[in-house]
């Protein structure tokens, strides 16, 4: 924990999932707030997250005295809850993977909350639910922060400590770099497994390795919500898709043509890449 | 070890890479033969191979007193080394992850040795040479032959107690048909991972998750390595790639045109696919 981390002594996790529950897990192993307060639609998750003591206590509706919200549910929830949160002038975030439309459709329907901090921690896996939460997943993670210059300077300040105290890396893009970027380091890996698995004959499972095994591993994820992050992020994704065909086409003209030198450097240049990267 | 593993006197492992290595390692965990003998070009290798204990000795040439010997040499390299280890009449088998090119060349050059048994175990590592080597390599993964009715039947059994004494499942498959079913769970998500690493930025690895490092992994693999796999399996490769093409086009043709029936039908195939594989 770092030393200037505040001590709260309430704050409110909305939707205690994979992610909601992880911040609740890190936040109490690092003694962030005194009481961690859950609210959470699904009953049974409720009941999972406050028995594997992720949240000090499950509530119907947001407490008014709470210090800080975090609003966990999919991206495209995230502007009807800061709405229906703004009149708390409460800070708040939330962890959506694709952040213009969000702050678009606050601008759109009376302005966004000075007190809202748009985030998404760059960390994630295949599983979702409160039992694939854990204190963990955001350490070495990076955060992005995406303000807008109207954000309230103490509310970005505290979202900022409360990543931090998870152990994560906090860095700030504007929101439009922030889903280009996405768009290519997260949506499309995702959309290119998904599209794999489906020209994979079940039977052809057997004859898989490890290698097929982590190319493949997000295409388990939940197909529900990354419809929705995909729709979100539409125009980006395209784009980095329409990218992916040129080169794809490019590599496999090379191999047609067996052109040794344009398909070596292709994949010298990808290696050399993936290197820098050290796992 | 299987109760009925054969007890050699002398193997002999011509490349001790991270197969060749890993088959040593495995072999002396196994206790499957007295004398592990090491073929290496490669001086520093064949040093390190011989100092992490992965063969007993290293040799200039394969001994004629070697009872099996396994051809850890890239696949292009593999049909000349069969014709010249021919005249021994010993059990051979390669490590190849293209398996109708060699027995063609084979084939066009004056025939295949009957005690030839034409081997892939399904298992790898985006890391090469002898210290990335272990002797768990090939431990529940799944071993396929692909034997001529030609190949000699105790060499067959003999190459199969081999795998086995790995820990390796051992399957047997047509030439043809392992190399089209490889160029889907092997060769393809390696050119795909290698071409979606040209469209990333080295500025974005900084915002990259866990989900695209395991995408991305098998991009790190051997690029002169690689390229001669693609080009021996050229047919089979640019088909599944084509294949890709179509899925790709028709995935994002529903992501464009917002019909979640189309788009999310795809997405939860591809997931209820990739949950059959457990892990």
């Amino acid at each position: 924990v770092p030393n200037n981390a505040p001590s709260l002594k309430k704050v409110v996790i909305v939707g205690v999932g994979l992610i909601g529950g992880s911040l609740g897990a890190a936040w109490r192993a690092a003694s962030f707030a005194t009481r961690i307060v859950g609210v959470e639609t699904n009953p049974a998750a409720a009941a999972q997250a406050l028995q594997l003591g992720l949240v000090d206590e499950i509530s119907d509706t947001v407490p008014t005295d709470a210090q800080l919200i975090a609003i966990c549910t999919p991206s495209d929830l995230v502007a009807e809850q800061v709405e229906m949160l703004a009149s708390l002038r409460v800070p708040m975030f939330d962890v959506g993977s694709v952040k213009a439309p969000i702050i678009e459709a606050l601008l759109s329907s009376g302005g966004v909350s000075p007190f809202f901090v748009p985030s998404h921690p760059i960390a994630g896996s295949d599983r979702s639910g409160p039992d694939a939460a854990h204190a963990e997943l955001f350490a070495g993670a990076t955060t992005v922060l995406t303000p807008l210059v109207s954000t309230d300077n103490k509310a970005l300040q505290l979202v900022e400590s409360a990543w931090l105290a998870c152990g994560s890396e906090v860095t700030r893009l504007a929101p439009q770099a922030h889903d280009e970027m996405l768009a290519v380091t997260s949506h499309l890996p995702h959309l290119l497994a998904y599209v794999f698995m489906q020209q994979v004959d079940p039977q052809q499972l057997k004859y898989s390795g490890g290698g097929f095994r982590d190319f493949t591993r997000i295409a388990a994820a939940n197909p529900e919500l990354w419809w929705r992050i995909l729709c979100m992020n539409r125009d980006q994704v395209l784009d980095a898709a329409d990218q992916f065909t040129t080169h794809l086409q490019s590599f496999t003209a090379a191999l047609r043509n067996n052109d040794e030198v344009a398909g070596l450097a292709a994949l010298r240049e990808a290696a050399q890449r993936r290197n820098q990267l050290d796992d």
